[in-house]
């Protein structure tokens, strides 16, 4: 166990409704976190942070998450180009969330590895009758780049 | 375990650019859940569901969770008598994660039991250097109601 640069949680008014940050990262050591276009409001991506990651991100201002797949720092954009400056970081109630508010640069704006603007590029289709019919999605939007093209060149 | 009513997961292929809902419930059962207001775009809540919110939420349309605290099946609002109307549902690009874009009703539109229409009340006060200061927080939202006065007539 590294040792976190962040304050030990105390109470649960203090954590609440107190004004001092003390994220929870759980018994893995990450935190969930919610990273969302601060201009449109649009959530693109979600990911975990480590107390590194949170550390590197509030250093950088660049978002910077915690890869489980690869079990390495993951500074967001670092082989796409798509990196993500961070605009404003928030909390939820209990503290064991985080929420990014990011603008994105690079040439495509996309922060999915699959092209998209944001992860979230499926919704269900059919929501009112999903039930009987079986559970259908339908692309929300236009993919940005092709995954194959970017990704190979680094 | 019980038998879950969604399709089982195929290939990285249809799980990430096919049109079937293939959610992935995680070790625990529960799959991540963020909730959005439909028309401000603002990040409500995080929280999780299981098999059977994910059913009970597309059956009724109004958001149902998995609550690991109490342990038992959540319908957002029961107790505060503010529901959360899904509008739309969406999932991610490996869908092991869900987002729902939903419709808060009830008098106070808050989805937080602090009484606050989002979780997220409050940010990073000092983003630029905090590394140097301490993290700090301000509330970034009033408080709808008091959850003393709410809770405690159910």
């Amino acid at each position: 166990m590294s040792t976190s640069a962040f304050p030990a949680r105390t109470t649960t008014a203090e954590i609440e409704l107190g004004t001092a940050l003390q994220p929870k990262f759980g018994p893995d050591g990450l935190i969930p976190c919610i990273t969302q276009d601060v201009h449109t409001g649009e959530v693109l991506m979600f990911a975990f942070m480590n107390t590194e990651s949170l550390a590197h991100t509030l250093r950088t201002r660049m978002a910077t998450y915690w890869s489980r797949s690869r079990n390495k720092l993951w500074v967001k954009g670092e082989e796409s180009g798509n990196v993500q400056h961070v605009r404003e970081l928030r909390t939820d109630c209990d503290q064991d969330v985080l929420l990014l508010k990011v603008e994105q640069t690079g040439a495509a704006n996309a922060s999915c590895h699959n092209g998209y603007k944001s992860c979230f590029y499926r919704k269900l289709a059919n929501l009112d009758t999903a039930e009987a019919e079986g559970y259908r999605l339908s692309f929300t939007a236009e993919r940005l780049f092709d995954p194959a093209a970017v990704y190979r060149k680094k």
